[in-house]
């Protein structure tokens, strides 16, 4: 492996401290999987089927938006623990009067809902996740809810080792009980954890907690108009491009 | 497949209810994997390299005999929630002197100790959950911690969707809360859940929460001269003589 490495990245010679690192935490919307594309196909399908005319990408991005809101409310108290399967519902209904979609079933509401649990991959995400596999111990570390996260894995084929959820801890990332507890349960310090993430704001609570951390760029999270965060910051022991990239430097 | 299932089984006729179970939880030690003959060959293998020469057949036994009342320890709050793998070694110190084994460095302890971590399946076990997980969400719901059943199912090759454990509950089986933890966990109701298990404690625990109830013998899981739960009991909802047996039954 290491001479691949080295012939697809001759700069990408191991950071200091990675080499205590056993397991590896996974954000997964955004990071993993292409949310946007796959909730406006779903979306797409569904009118389709049922005669729907509306703007699926717009549909998306308010699905999504209304995700960080949803969760501080729990975060602060406003809500007592609430799965994100039941946020993500409570913001579809709403959505579903903005938009003037009445001719769901509730069948077809809960089935829209879910779409959050057949995510596609990106392209990068199988075979980076699949060699990291081999070296580390690769959990998710998600606030999706666990049933969530293994409909996803068994529908995208992501060969996690353990499913880890903020629900495990009932509380949402960035609270730091969420990374803490996957170093406990993972049994290891948090220095010997890894998160890997496309947003900032999550690693800099791991990274705050103890954890190292790997920054991937995902240009396309938020569509051809959105603003991801692309600039590595130096801070994180590690910037990759994607999950192969991320393999080669972590020597996977 | 039902073709095949009344070739091999002709009287394996599904049983009323168990077509509204979305998933299985297994109990790990003795049902999936073969615990006395894996320990036994982790302690000749230390013995021949330490030249330590001890009865490793009566030693597995002994380990094993101290995990129900360790547990039971935690469980009627005489020690604070604590891991198996802390319990294992508890266990391993005290037998360690029982049977004047001097001679391990702290590593060698250690490594023993994660022994639990290196079980070896039934010589079916890793078929028939392949075939099982075709058709159903299959989950671990062990007394073993998360990161002993997530390195055991990579040594093992055991294909679980959710690494599912009593220390998420922080409570050890049977109490109650380990198994709605579960279907809680799994997003599903008690009934849409099936145990599966080779003790029938474990079952006859499930079964008071609401769970189904899958019994498969294994008849060797106390060596040749041990006293397993071999008879089938009405009330549970299918008995298997094996996980490919059990596949066959219920119809995957």
């Amino acid at each position: 492996m290491r001479r691949r490495r080295f012939l697809a990245l001759p700069f990408a010679a191991p950071l200091a401290g990675q080499s205590s690192v056993k397991a590896l935490t996974f954000d997964v919307f955004g990071t993993v999987v292409d949310w946007r594309s796959s909730i406006i196909r779903e979306g797409q399908a569904l009118g389709k089927k049922k005669g729907i005319h509306a703007d699926w990408a717009k549909f998306a991005d308010q699905w999504r938006a209304g995700y960080g809101p949803a969760m501080n409310r729990v975060r602060k108290g406003e809500l007592p623990w609430t799965k994100i399967d039941d946020l993500h519902r409570m913001t579809l209904n709403r959505l579903l009067d903005e938009f003037r979609i009445t001719a769901l079933t509730e069948t077809e509401k809960d089935h829209f809902n879910r779409a959050w649990h057949r995510l596609d991959p990106w392209p990068d995400a199988v075979d980076g996740l699949r060699r990291l596999r081999r070296k580390y111990t690769i959990a998710t570390l998600s606030n999706g809810n666990v049933s969530l996260l293994a409909d996803m894995a068994k529908y995208a084929g992501l060969p996690w080792d353990v499913i880890l959820s903020a629900e495990l801890a009932r509380r949402y990332k960035p609270d730091r009980e969420v990374y803490l507890m996957a170093a406990e349960l993972l049994s290891l310090s948090p220095a010997e954890v890894m998160m890997v993430a496309a947003h900032k704001s999550d690693l800099d609570a791991a990274r705050n907690c103890g954890l190292k951390t790997a920054f991937v760029t995902r240009p396309l999270e938020f569509g051809p108009d959105g603003k991801p965060d692309l600039a590595a910051d130096p801070k994180f022991d590690v910037a990759a491009k994607d999950f192969l990239d991320l393999a080669a430097r972590l020597g996977a």
